[in-house]
């Protein structure tokens, strides 16, 4: 209906498994680029340059900021942290479905300059199976545990403020719902004013 | 995410194949119930009551509008057409997904009684096949052909107070689009108040 591409912004408690859904997604389905956030902290082992994070420098990014290259960015502590402008537009462009993870406050921000964008918010099924997700893990230590479970209860606040809540239960299931609710978006007739005008005309002339 | 099931309106121009969408997505999926419309007019000849229409008389009419148990009605002509609640409340109560096919009018009134239900308006992809698949069903004059068309352009002017706009080019794509879009109405921010209460007051007392 429309030949550009949709763009969601995925958000969700630690441990609800956005990082999973996103992988599962972008390898089912052939139709989707994931945005890589830029960043000044300093890469960690293992992580890569064009991976995990484009690691620029504070200069770099202050151009960034200053040219209006970025869709969205934040401060934490002394890094910078921020989504490039011009891959999600290009692939958008393209007709490629654009995949952004990022943090509430960023996906607000990237829902003010994209009101198209579609919010989609990830928990587990309930805070019980989330706080045992991140025991679970067995990576981190019970203080951590706690300040990502104080958090969730802050991020919580803004559930509502999404467009869509999917529970993380089955991971095939979520998903399968992930992509059927990217799919949708794509038919609503809010995105359509182009071809509602073609056929309009068209009618008329007949 | 919400236990209760979608009420889905499908509207479209005559010829736009929204009868055999319909069927086939009863078919395909059995999550779905077909709301049959209530008549004052008299069965032709091949109609069934309780398929086709439920057939009934003025007086049992005007005492369904009475009692305020239709969705919606309208009168044409001399006959009344309209959508019984009782079973669209029960399929809903019950987490059936329950299909309405009404025209525009109808589908407005449907949305302002019931905000959460999806209005969606199935198209052939241009005007000129919309005009081909009436004359090619060789059914009708091209009298009732031209009424048609100009019905068409009418209803082409609400198009834009639909939620959702599908093309029916394929028709099993289209059925796919639409079972898709329905089932993500489910997942909604704004239909899981409930949830997220939930989820706000458990994280809290964890």
């Amino acid at each position: 209906m429309n030949n550009k591409g949709v763009l969601t912004v995925i958000s969700g408690f630690s441990g609800a498994g956005k990082g999973t859904i996103m992988k599962a997604l972008l390898k089912t389905y052939d139709r989707y680029a994931l945005s890589i956030s830029a960043t000044t902290r300093k890469p960690r082992v293992g992580e890569e340059h064009g991976r995990e994070y484009f690691f620029i420098s504070r200069d770099e990014f202050e151009s960034m900021i200053a040219e209006d290259r970025l869709l969205e960015y934040a401060r934490y502590v002394d890094n910078y942290y921020g989504t490039p402008k011009e891959y999600v537009v290009n692939n958008l462009n393209a007709g490629i479905d654009v995949l952004l993870e990022i943090e509430v406050q960023g996906a607000l921000q990237i829902k003010e300059k994209f009101p198209e964008a579609v919010l989609v918010f990830v928990t587990p099924p309930s805070a019980a199976e989330l706080k045992k997700r991140l025991v679970g893990r067995g990576t981190e230590t019970m203080e951590v545990i706690e300040q990502r479970m104080a958090r969730a209860i802050e991020e919580s606040e803004w559930m509502k403020a999404y467009d869509y809540l999917l529970i993380n239960d089955t991971l095939d299931e979520c998903v399968k719902q992930l992509h059927e609710t990217i799919q949708s978006q794509r038919y609503r007739a809010s995105q359509c004013d182009e071809l509602i005008a073609e056929m309009q005309k068209e009618l008329k002339e007949l």
